[in-house]
């Protein structure tokens, strides 16, 4: 099995997103969360178990014992320099349920960063006393340049990337995939399922990793409903009928709503404007959901976000059972819970915990 | 028992601070701390009970290590989008003795508001992966706001009101009422005595809530002293006059020293100035108090202040017996802790403990 | 033995530092650590053992639980009003190692310090709510006058200076004597080694409290490689004529590398430029350790740093296994860790375990 230590920076950085894949494993086990490109379907199913499992265990103070039991000689660094206050809560309250003890570097301005560091040797530093990093940043592909770093170095400790540029958000598609295993488990899962995603796909790093990973699943339609300007990048195009999937692209959304099985909706990215305000001059008004597109949509159909939300979602909507984005956030901590558990192998240990 | 839950917002809404009172209440017992209108006597006499047996537990690792335990398996959310070091911490230092793992968002410049998400949903993500919220802002009603909507959710979380715009700051009442009984323990209790407020009486919500609690003691006399534009607002005026309650307003300090039992100090709040300034025009010299004033104050009596002062109070006078205003403070923390406790229902095995 | 309860403020603050050592002992042992005048030789290697005891017996999960149950009825403050990242996190892994629950405050701007607070009523506001204070900020003497403020009240809680202005950061200069002790523990120890400064010495308080530790080893010689504009201050060189040691100034960095033992790499501290950017003037290039350097070096050598670095140490050299420096890092966890558990008196417990 390849691992970062058996290739130089400069060939593995060339690599493609799939061929980086299996590279992020450390002593010979799941190590760096970096890409979607890592998980297949085989490990999305087996983080969706353990996830339940953990969700499941959690309820109970007996069970929560057990689970803050199991890492709570373990530190992590939680590294933000791009500001989300829903990852980061998220990602804490997972470390909290796994009794690891943390660190925070929330607001880089009172960091060390102005004394003229790098980004490398901050990264080195918090490996110095840590044992897992999880940063967000605004910079693509840093998250990957640093789990190359410290597996060569000689702290090899695991990076998972919480927000990565334009490009990767790793464990929000996870929790996506998980929300959606989670909403067809009585209806015979993903495959052959119809996801519509609506709003700013061209930003949407959430949107980008959900689509890669849908493709793993049999028979699933991908609908992408968008104004012109915001429409999915043409590499995700590539990516899809490269893979062979069945895919529109339209900017009807009235019409997409009778047959959607999961509607996707994200708002606009405007912090990506590369002059500020262009983002405001989109009309996204036919690219809101309300009470009047609920009532087109399918009973079994859901509706999921990845928040924060502004206008796309009308508040009257939330009281809908078919409103899952609420529970879809807090999987979020049940999901990252199950990556770090595995990532330290006690994956194991908590399937078989008798306890319930 | 009426409950958020069987009322509509905008019938809530009108109730009176005394109508509210009792719909706090979370599954039949105490839950979300919002207004100082919740307590009555015998809630504040169990609070005060309890927060000094936790005191006295604490002092030994032993008793440490059964309060620790208390609630380890729950997580609390520190929400304090109006800065204050003190009650943060005296929170935080309460949440840590019962326990509870904490998450925290204190500058909100970095939070993902920025990205235009509205304060309900932002509560509704904390609620997502805490079990209890410890909210502070600058609007008034909020946390008011926010326990009905918790309540009528699917995660009807419990929120701690840590300050709430000018009008409630409750957890602060209920220690200063907590300070005045411990100060009082063998003088015949609150009942009587004869209590001077000094400063900036119109903005400082603590003299707001507290000379509210007093209304609950028998024949409690309150004073209130402060120049004419920092008066006490009429809306007290009117609840004291309401309530049958003895109270006088003056500008005349020194006049009242010698017949005070306790002295409750406050600085200028020249954070809710209107144009910014207008506060430091307010000639507030005759409204501090130092060695002289000291020297013609009763020697059982007691001087308060909720912190942080300026030069309301010469740093003289803290080493007189009667200055009472440090161990105020931290009988904070351990009012927080009864609080937090009793909304887990933990208060009867902390009452029961057999350790000391 | 004095203590500071023993001595007025206006006495005690004209004492030379060495003369102050002895007072900031608490209740007979070790209490606040302020200056590094107050290790002698014997503390140091005490504190060398300690650490390299907890650093083992933190290498199994067994020995890490036994370190967590040594504190954990305590809470720590971490009040850094100068950022600092590296010392921050230091500090936060230490007393995590040893189960201490944590506060902090990072960020002036969202502390009450904004009402107009002073230092002296913050301080005692956190000795209110927690059993350790350590503190950073930007006034020379500060930690020192908030030690002997705590000392004289009524909740005397210890104080660990994370460093002070210009002058002091003791645990810095400890954890630098540590890593020389752990270098030269095959040869034969600190004493009779060359010890090599070298960049901003006029400012960077590491090399003034280092230069004063290394005086307590026997021969050895001093360095000082520097332009003229920020060679050591006259203060250390008088201390050390005074104390009878050999050093030498200069500005001549290639001719010390082959007969050094350490050479310790400084950056310029140009926060401390009194006209913004007047560092920027100063030529340094001739004072950064490239692989030319290295390969000029004894190959027993070591290369320290304290971090953050700019240029002055080339990446390339990282690798190099006299490059020390990033152990050095991970060094003050543990020697930070050793000096709490010495200051809450676990030291003896530690050194006894028999886990290992």
């Amino acid at each position: 099995m390849s691992q970062l230590t058996d290739i130089a920076w400069d060939d593995f950085r060339k690599l493609s997103l799939q061929e980086k894949g299996p590279y992020f494993r450390l002593h010979g086990h799941e190590g760096h969360v970096i890409i979607a490109q890592q998980f297949d379907r085989e490990r999305l199913d087996s983080l969706g178990l353990l996830a339940t499992r953990i969700r499941r265990i959690a309820k109970t103070r007996n069970g929560m014992e057990f689970l803050q039991g199991l890492l709570s000689h373990k530190r992590a660094m939680l590294y933000f320099s791009q500001p989300s206050t829903r990852t980061f809560l998220s990602f804490l309250a997972a470390c909290e349920i796994l009794g690891l003890k943390l660190g925070e570097v929330r607001d880089t301005s009172i960091s060390s960063e102005f004394k003229g560091e790098s980004q490398e040797d901050s990264i080195r530093s918090f490996s110095s006393y840590f044992d897992l990093i999880v940063m967000r940043c605004k910079i693509g592909g840093l998250a990957e340049r640093m789990a190359w770093l410290l597996s060569n170095s000689e702290r090899p400790v695991p990076i998972v990337n919480a927000g990565s540029g334009k490009d990767q958000h790793p464990t929000q598609a996870v929790l996506d995939i998980y929300t959606l295993q989670r909403s067809f488990e009585n209806s015979g899962g993903i495959d052959g399922k119809r996801i519509v995603f609506v709003g700013d796909l061209l930003r949407g790093r959430t949107v980008r990793s959900l689509s890669h990973l849908l493709t793993q699943y049999r028979d699933v339609e991908q609908v992408f409903v968008a104004p012109a300007q915001l429409q999915v990048a043409e590499d995700i195009q590539f990516m899809l009928k490269t893979a062979g999937i069945n895919f529109t692209l339209t900017d009807d959304f009235r019409s997409q709503l009778p047959s959607a099985d999961a509607i996707y909706m994200t708002r606009v990215q405007d912090e990506w404007d590369a002059q500020k305000g262009e983002s405001g001059k989109v009309d996204i008004s036919r690219f809101c959901l309300g009470v009047d597109e609920l009532a087109l949509m399918n009973d079994s159909a859901v509706v999921m976000h990845p928040l924060p939300r502004r206008e796309e979602i009308s508040t009257a909507v939330d009281r809908d059972p078919r409103a899952v984005y609420w529970r879809q956030m807090r999987n979020g901590m049940w999901v990252r819970a199950a990556m770090i558990a595995t990532i330290f192998e006690t994956h194991e240990k908590i399937m078989e915990w008798a306890g319930i």
